[in-house]
């Protein structure tokens, strides 16, 4: 498979093999996505980050921590789906969104959050 | 902005303008996916079905969640991109995964975990 | 047990006796609440209202449900452990600054977040 | 405040003040849980292990996470009140559970996950 809309193809496909829209609201979908980050986080949770670094590097673990991260992915393209949004316009939305509020000016090589990046001198 | 190759290099490229790959370890992006999907349920707290399907119906409601699963999608293929995978072939394997995990002659209809999928007489 | 000083000291007890405070880190609970708090929906995932409700009405769903709140309860009691407070003024300090957020006059019978809480004539 | 009875009285006050028991559902609190543990991450999110612990050390940065963590618990006992459950049985009933997964003799020192432990040699 190799483009964005033959997977969302699969996605829905999957779902409607099974009838599975009906449980689909978004609610629900919510919920599902937040379990299966707190899964993509349990795959690292009390790990080192030699440890994680550890994980990544091996076939399994890396493995593993894909199908976690797929699991939010199909969940969040699901949501997109419930609510008769496109996913790729909504992240281009909010890329531009937060170009504004992070200008590189202000963001450069620093992680605060947006709100005290202005006034904040260091980190 | 039309296919996901354009916006992943547009991820990058947001990320890289910032220096902000530094901050993206595996450990830091699950975090960032776990707080983004708590975003996008308190959306829809407190509301009831009825509540939440007028959020939906509304342009301001829609465009709330959608900034919201915006995000949930951008840390996920930020999440893909740090620990080098390619987010549509982990998908692809995740939904092949799933459809051995849930059949669809037990699972048609119905939502019980798979664990408990090929015991249960319906629910 | 009876009383939260008990099950405090219970909690610290089960930690050290396997000489676990070295993995109770700040970052590392966090994540593990977050966790929890997952685990905790998925066993509401995809059931209707009346289902959770019936969940709730069993003592097998009670149970089942009652163990993983324990799970967010014990974290949350780790991690303020863990960064020095004490959890008992801690919830009380929040329910005054919450009181104050939320006046009795403005917040009765209405779900509204404080910043809106206001100006909204009901919801 | 000094007990556990008391907080849990303040606590209901607080929510029958408000008339907010009718939005406190399970799969409400549930939700309500994972947001807030999501604004726990939120707090230490992008920052080093050293500037997590410098957040700790301070009194504003400690305040901060006091205050989130406190939300979490205090939706957690609320979860508690709504499914009729006491939280310090349930969570004298999980220490037991646990301690029975996570045996001295096996655990002591090491945080692999119940299922790996036996035979899991170190990590």
């Amino acid at each position: 498979m190799d483009s964005l809309r033959e997977i969302l193809g699969a996605i829905a496909k999957f779902r409607d093999d099974r009838d599975w829209a009906q449980f689909h609201t978004p609610r629900q979908l919510g919920a599902a996505i937040a379990i299966e980050a707190g899964e993509l986080q349990q795959a690292m949770l009390w790990k080192s980050d030699e440890q994680v670094a550890s994980l990544v590097a091996e076939p399994a673990g890396r493995s593993e921590l894909a199908r976690e991260v797929a699991d939010v992915l199909i969940f969040g393209l699901l949501f997109c789906h419930a609510i008769g949004i496109d996913p790729i316009g909504a992240i281009g939305d909010k890329l531009e969104e937060n170009a504004e509020k992070y200008p590189v000016e202000f963001a450069k090589g620093r992680a605060a959050k947006y709100t005290s990046l202005r006034h904040d001198d260091g980190k």
